[in-house]
């Protein structure tokens, strides 16, 4: 239920390396995934757009440890880890997760609370095609959030969230 | 410097069909492409997420006009049509046109205009990955704008865009 999409990946991915919120220094990007990996992205990353080559690059991401392998400073790096130690090493002091099953909310008051104390907000999103997080998850967030009554997919959620926060810290 | 690149235009498209502008019926997207045909797309549409399938889908659209050929209600189909005429018979009062060389304004406030009176406004946005628009393009605008100072992939544009308008109409 929650692996074999690495498209959603990519397209969530390239949202947000891309967003004005990015370009600006105003956002961190990791991805939690299945098996308690974190993949660590340099926010100057120019993804592959090209899905296939998307894949090759997570694979010898997965092989490697890091791309480019042996770089000083590698594009992206791996590192075990589950999601409860990387919340607590970003040493936020709120943690929202965005979920169908949240209290509903404006979007731009969610994104207002981020952009409010820039570096204090974490923001968690699935992006995996079916299921709901796992308890462990909606332990460790502080405000569950839905703002749209329908399920939608983890790259719109992405990037309205984005758009929002860029809005709501004058960056668009 | 205008072509070869579908993989943009199904960012676009999955960016524009899965947001909850269009979820909530405010939403008509059109696809001009290069050699002057438009794509009209039922707005229902779910496309596919994997790009090799999508490709397969554009082409069997280029060669039988419709897609799934012979529906009565096709997802999308295909007519010889210049932006210049698709944009008459759209009627609308305002044609926003969002472009690096544009006039600077906050986002919000372009996507207030558009939210002002719905239906009354059309937006276009280079899904090219180089080059600029062509002079008839500049031509039908009648506003030119840009939100930020660098250029932005055009998914980044078409969802920001989508995101401050839901917002400003209270979709989201």
């Amino acid at each position: 239920m929650k692996r074999g999409r690495p498209d959603i990946v990519h397209f969530c991915m390239l949202e947000a390396l891309g967003s004005p919120l990015n370009r600006a220094g105003l956002l961190e990007l990791y991805v939690h995934t299945i098996g308690d990996y974190v993949v660590f992205v340099d926010p100057s990353t120019r993804l592959p757009r090209n899905y296939n080559r998307f894949v090759g690059l997570m694979e010898q991401l997965f092989s490697e440890g890091a791309v480019p392998p042996g770089a000083e400073k590698p594009l992206m790096w791996l590192r075990p880890m589950r999601l409860e130690l990387l919340v607590r090493r970003l040493r936020v002091e709120r943690v929202l997760l965005l979920s169908e099953r949240g209290e509903r909310r404006r979007l731009r008051d969610i994104a207002s609370l981020a952009a409010e104390e820039p570096g204090s907000t974490a923001v968690l999103v699935g992006a995996f095609p079916h299921g709901d997080f796992s308890d462990e998850v909606y332990r460790l967030a502080t405000h569950v959030y839905s703002f749209y009554p329908q399920s939608l997919d983890a790259w719109v959620v992405v990037s309205h969230f984005l758009a929002l926060a860029a809005d709501a810290m004058g960056v668009v």
